[in-house]
């Protein structure tokens, strides 16, 4: 059986999930598209050979050959093609962040209590990286017994002056918030945010490094390194530190070298590289789940419980105090 | 384009491949089969829901919906139906070895040279490792300077009684003598075997540990262990030294893990998980090359040069001495 | 030229550093003893062939064949003798910490500074361990840049029930507050303290784990956990994170095991051998610049900083709140 | 109880063995010293204050004040000091090698053996390497099982063009000759040598790398790389094969560093320091032997079978076959 897709937003984004859904995975074809450029959208149909183009998202959506839809769209309109594929009762993968507001994002929620399935997948890609796969499993097969204390860093070589500050959290923090909720399924009750001096590298509008921490529901303790100008590579560290044992994420493989006068391996430069595979993965599940009714990645409550934790982060920098993360008790659709 | 592909040999690999094909794989299709077990071709085939049943590996290569053809058959039959594929001037996959003797292998090579076509490509998997691929990008690119020597080894945890000493060779020694040739661009000129005492784990129809050598026409150095009871894992090294430096192979991912007093990675057990991406991108590479009429992978003559090898190796475990490893000159066709 | 030392206090680290001046460091010789238990130092004075033995540390201090003095005793007492030898003139070696409290370290610099001379060294013999030294190297040459973050870990396999929370600070993190004070040139000006959920194999009167967080002048953070019933041995870790890149702390040189399907090393569990070597330089290191009339190591405004230091993490701890880490301001003669 | 030792030979390598004694060790002092340079010896006296100079290595041997004899000198005159120092029944250090053939060598055993006294020590400082003997512990713990090989390597960043290709093995590979035979507590029986193609950067009379592959009494098979232009830096590797598993040596600590796109630790440049700390232990060690009489490191048989050994490693480079290695049997003396 194949899975007819409709694509809302031919952006970068858009159009590599477009390449992935076309050429590398199995179960799926493009039928539809949309964007607010239709010539790009056209562009894209071309290459297709055969998909079709609807004037707004909306009217994709409701298509009878649409059987699921992705939203690459960006900007506030995502909230409502998710809205309207839910209603549609359709599978819809959203991009995170899942919605710009956790209002937005809990109004999704609802929405999917209200249509009594699960429908919506936002596109956190790590959880299905083979490294965060393999550290979950460790924990989970209780390799470190219960888990303490998560020590974990996120580094970019630069960034443009037009990443400023609240990016450290909403576009690079997001991804530790939600892969580490998984990691150690525990809820977050509170963040603080501390600001080391900046880095000589980074610009007017962006504090960097920041140190993010965590504190969840039974004890235990995180602390996050952003450092986003950290000049040397794209490094994803995370050590969960266990009551028998300490487990880290795997360094990716590397060529190991013996040359002037170092052993070394590569550390990456380019961030798309480093979890290019999980894209993969991830959407060839949401295909597989949504083919059969399913949403097994994550889902809107995990975008809302981002989105909350985000708010949080961002209030704890500007106040510098211990800020508490509260969330909607966690309905029962979501157990 | 969907590529109409015959399997011949529907076993446990030819099963694998199958599933590769209709699972995994883009571009493709499974629309014929045939093994000499017909019963065991009907399960695959109602799994499949509509590939054609042939009678013969013969009848299934001339069908005409088959495009391409992949030989997972084993025993003599096999350089039957490359040679029968050839004639049909249709791609072909087969398994490694290309056949069973070196004399089989040139037969082959003639027949495809005479076919003006390149048609064969062999299963060797390992050129399509990531981490192969990446050992090899870094001597391409001179990182290393030339090659001098080549250290590696081949470890498997246990073998059982059914597989005996020329085996190290034929059976496991086979992808080093592929791989290495292909990762320094060079040919070998002769073999030499060393048998270090047996461990206590071998059988009495196996010599393990084995030391192979090869020296190269430009004068590199190889020594490679086979070690197939070597208790511990599943375990590939290969370590490339070159005038500027020494590269080596990566070790797979794995967390990283501090416990019971020690810091350590997990070595792999089974064998099999040990290159398995390698056989999808190795097949997805042979049906993006077979649907423009390309071999990309190792080819007929790669196939024999391996051959000649694992002979004059096995001559020189018998002999004990130096074994020159001779070849037709390379044909043009190959160059 | 010998050096006449004379130690005041035989128990074990007493009698190890006894060991070490007369068994495998040069340049000195232990020419008197005194212990309150009397039995105990001529048991030890046996041993070394001609020590004299002096009913009370003043008496031995003041002796005239005594050139230098190294206290190892325990209790209040201390403070008096090493503000006795500052006022002897004589250089002392006093194991850390300098005194009880911070008070009674001030009243120590402060005869130090009246004294005119430099006599008092603290035993923190990170400072002397090759590992720190290499990494101290790599950020006083510049190799990551000026130092923003520093992450560290003080882990321990298990502890005593003797063993109760407030020595997690002023017994083990106190060796992290000098050093790295020491690593980075900087002082601290706040201390936070997270109590984590406690590890199952802890016992009532003992919070663990901790994380101590500081800041320094400079605006460097640093998050440091102490884990000091880890389970799985003892483990020092230290990654500082600069403009131009991180730098970590060595892992103790170990062979390196392909066993039981693990690749590992071996991580310590006797804590008194992690830093083994760096005691003989630590007290090497003292008796060359003491025969010289000088004081290279730790000093006593440094045994100051890190009292004041450990009582404001303790106070941090108490409180949950930020902490300031006051002192005097750093007098002329510590510059 | 202090060694009164004389040292015959005051060039580097006796400069630094005096310096070792005089300023770093415990239990000896030199009070004799011996050099063809007079000049040379009055200066090293000088600094000594109070070494008596003796005209010739004989008259040291003899002075009733000298206890132990160091032989540091350079030429064929060795052989007869430690023959001198064994008539005179006092224990000898002699740098590796023993002597300059493996007949002299015997003369030296034959004249112990006639002593009836164990006498004569030689330099082969690698078995006081920290990393050597953790990994013979681990082997002759049986933590990898019975040893069936061992790959290894001794690299060097360059040589000058003094160095010629005998020195490769009788220079170079006999550290590993000594070290791998104590290491494995077995004895060679041939040796082979395979020249790989030149690396550019050698020169005229340097034929590098080359292969040493030795066969031991029980069957061990030992592959060895001498690459003394190896153009990365000094990198000592060796890894033993055992029917449990497989140990390597231990690399030396160093600081570990994300940098420049790279992680990495930094390999030597100087081989003086890779084993410098092994230098002051094995004559540590060599004091505290001969202080009580005995001799713990490798004696007089280890030097004669490193010498046969390296003769036959040159046979059959020149002969290219595989060459017998015949010694007389072990002493009872010895064993």
């Amino acid at each position: 059986m194949t899975l007819n897709i409709g694509v809302i937003g031919v952006g970068m984004i858009g159009r590599e999930h477009i390449n992935r859904l076309a050429n590398k995975l199995v179960g799926a074809r493009v039928v539809a598209l949309s964007d607010v450029d239709a010539k790009q959208a056209e562009a894209v149909a071309v290459e297709l050979q055969g998909a079709k183009i609807y004037p707004t998202g909306e009217a994709l959506i409701t298509a009878p050959e649409v059987q699921a839809v992705v939203v690459t769209s960006s900007g506030p309109t995502h909230e409502t093609y998710v809205l309207a594929a839910v209603k549609a009762s359709k599978p819809v993968f959203r991009e995170k962040p899942l919605a710009t507001t956790a209002e937005a994002c809990l109004r999704i929620v609802d929405a999917e209590i209200a249509s009594g399935r699960h429908l919506v997948q936002v596109g956190f890609q790590r959880r299905y990286d083979k490294g965060y796969r393999a550290l979950k499993k460790a924990i989970d097969d209780g390799v470190i017994g219960a888990p303490l204390m998560v020590h974990c860093a996120h580094r970019n070589a630069s960034v443009p002056e037009a990443y400023v500050s609240d990016m450290a959290i909403v576009d690079t923090f997001i991804h530790e918030i939600d892969v580490l909720r998984w990691l150690i399924n525990d809820d977050y009750v509170s963040a603080q945010v501390l600001v080391p001096r900046n880095t000589k590298h980074t610009h007017a509008k962006l504090d960097d490094p920041t140190m993010v921490l965590l504190a969840t529901r039974s004890g235990i303790r995180i602390d996050g390194e952003v450092f986003v100008n950290c000049h040397y590579g794209y490094d994803i560290q995370c050590q969960v530190v266990g009551e028998e044992g300490v487990a880290s994420l795997p360094e990716p493989e590397s060529v190991s070298l013996r040359r002037d006068a170092k052993l070394s391996t590569t550390i990456m430069q380019d961030w798309k590289l480093r979890f290019i595979d999980s894209y993969d993965v991830e959407l060839q599940d949401w295909i597989d789940a949504a083919t059969g009714g399913k949403v097994n990645g994550p889902n809107a409550w995990d975008g809302y419980f981002a989105a909350v934790t985000a708010d949080a982060c961002l209030e704890a920098k500007r106040s510098g105090a211990v800020t508490p993360i509260i969330t909607k008790p966690r309905p029962a659709f979501y157990a």
